[in-house]
């Protein structure tokens, strides 16, 4: 039975015909405010609620603001959106769920932990590309305040962090694909393997993370038959410092040369001097940066090919109590500037 | 900017290349296993935790199992698959992520609490209809012992169940959907909204829950230009007695005799003597009921068309604590079978 189907053999999707990422938007908090793309971000909070009662309600707030602040620069609404693909950190992925309730549009949760993203563009794309959907959002978010309280610590303890310890954004990006229309298409997903080297520590998951970068990244080379020479840019989601270092080592053992073409968006949003320990993290970072830093630059055709890789750590606290190691994985999608 | 697209306007996927449901599988809990689909389980646990140190760990172990013995059926192993899409119930979805890492294949996570299964039958069929993969794999778990410990109490603190609760089950489900082969098709997906009726009893989700299904399936038929009758079933994920009762009345209203032709996994999967009060519930709840019911029926051709109707309630600990309402969604999936 084993020749029922020809197997495609590969975990990259080329689009038959690529979707444009017709307008992005981000939304973050004060620090990501006060750091290098400040002034990039569409929205910056005044403070951590949002006039909200809740970190969490606040959470729901800046995805849905992502999204309505997205379609709104192409005139629309959300209503005009046939889907919303989006995802963060909470349990449940509630912050999703009840911006979806506020957008009133068809929606699919998608969980991979900070690797959403890149999930939810690949879905999105193939949905598109299939002729299904004309138009999809896709959206992911995470509230540092949210996120220590339910994977770590409540700030309140003050407890100490560690140097390889990243520091969770409080941000928000959306972008709207679209079957027609101006602006860089997305034009390959390829969708990772769940990868497990042993390490347990929380407090380094860049670590615990860059082996799957590695391993997607091959993967798509491999798949599409190109090298790093072919990206402009590759970007990972929030390795961070730890893990970009990492990453670059693993990279030249498998012998490529990422030199100058390898960045973090975890490095990105933050500067040194913000004592965010080895930079950012959380299921926002790569959506809020691509939106806010990477997006410009295709539009206006200074990046000619972005390959966008984001990673997620796929464990819990309750996986990390039982003694569990750190299953990681991670998601990357290309995009290129019109005309490429 | 508003003509930048032509909308799509349905939120229905019609797959030009409906892929077939290749095999199935179920894993089961003792008490599913002694209920009146028991035999039809292909397996039936001894204990809730089958040799794993954590009922957790069980979980993830059933999900697994679900899938090997699916790919199995077909002579595959489960790195045949060129994707699996998966979910559950618990935190940052533990169980999913951990099978993902063992069956060592591509993985997408899904979150759509007890609708999860229907989105990733939705999501797969169309990325091999599209012509992306060849074979993937869609599968869903839950377990009655670590819902309970997670999203309500401990056991062991034998807090009194209400007469609307439901009984999250025991149980896993897989499925293989391929681009070639014999076997029931699957024709559609369709996606739906949150709907939020401002119920926030978490003892009482089948109530919550009606409406989603109510949505999804009118628009379904809205959207296929079909009818009840045009189905020999429609099968909703886990409404339990309290929710179908409910989704009647709510079908009747809206013009359509759902006589004879309406039922529920949760309602199917217990008899009335095994004091579940409404009934069964959990992501694994839609998925293993059709693996061991419905699915023989199609492939018998005993029926020739079936809308499967996972319902979710979106809701977490955190956002019922903080006083919010419950979301739900309902995604659906229609099947026919063979030579339809």
């Amino acid at each position: 039975m084993k020749t029922l189907t020809q197997r495609a053999g590969l975990a990259t999707l080329a689009f038959a015909r690529p979707p444009v990422v017709a307008a992005v938007a981000s939304v973050a908090g004060r620090h990501e405010g006060a750091g290098p793309l400040g002034a990039a971000f569409d929205r910056v909070l005044t403070d951590d609620l949002q006039g909200e009662k809740s970190w969490e309600r606040c959470e729901a707030r800046m995805l849905e603001d992502a999204v309505d602040l997205a379609v709104q620069r192409l005139g629309w609404t959300a209503q005009d959106l046939d889907l919303l693909l989006a995802g963060d950190l909470l349990n449940q992925i509630i912050s999703a769920n009840f911006a979806a309730r506020s957008l009133a549009v068809p929606f699919l949760g998608v969980y991979s932990a900070c690797a959403s993203y890149c999930q939810a563009l690949g879905i999105g794309a193939a949905l598109i590309s299939g002729g299904y959907f004309s138009q999809v959002g896709a959206a992911t978010v995470s509230h540092h305040l949210t996120a220590e309280r339910q994977l770590r610590y409540p700030v309140e303890l003050g407890v100490q962090r560690t140097p390889t310890q990243q520091w969770t954004v409080t941000a928000a990006g959306a972008a709207v694909l679209a079957q027609a229309g101006k602006g860089p298409r997305l034009t390959h997903a390829t969708f990772g393997k769940v990868v497990d080297m042993g390490l347990k520590d929380p407090n380094d998951m860049g670590a615990a993370m860059a082996p799957a970068a590695r391993a997607t990244i091959l993967r798509h080379l491999d798949d599409t038959g190109r090298t790093f020479a072919d990206y402009d840019l590759i970007v990972t989601g929030d390795l961070a410092r730890v893990g970009l270092n990492l990453l670059t080592e693993l990279l030249a053992e498998a012998g490529h040369d990422p030199t100058g073409r390898l960045e973090d968006c975890g490095v990105r949003i933050y500067s040194p001097e913000q004592d965010v320990h080895s930079g950012g993290s959380g299921a926002g970072c790569a959506s809020a940066v691509f939106a806010a830093h990477y997006y410009p630059q295709l539009q206006a055709g200074h990046i000619r090919r972005l390959l966008l890789v984001a990673t997620g750590a796929l464990h819990s606290p309750t996986s990390y109590q039982q003694g569990e190691t750190i299953p990681t994985v991670a998601h990357a999608v290309a995009f290129e500037a019109e005309g490429t």
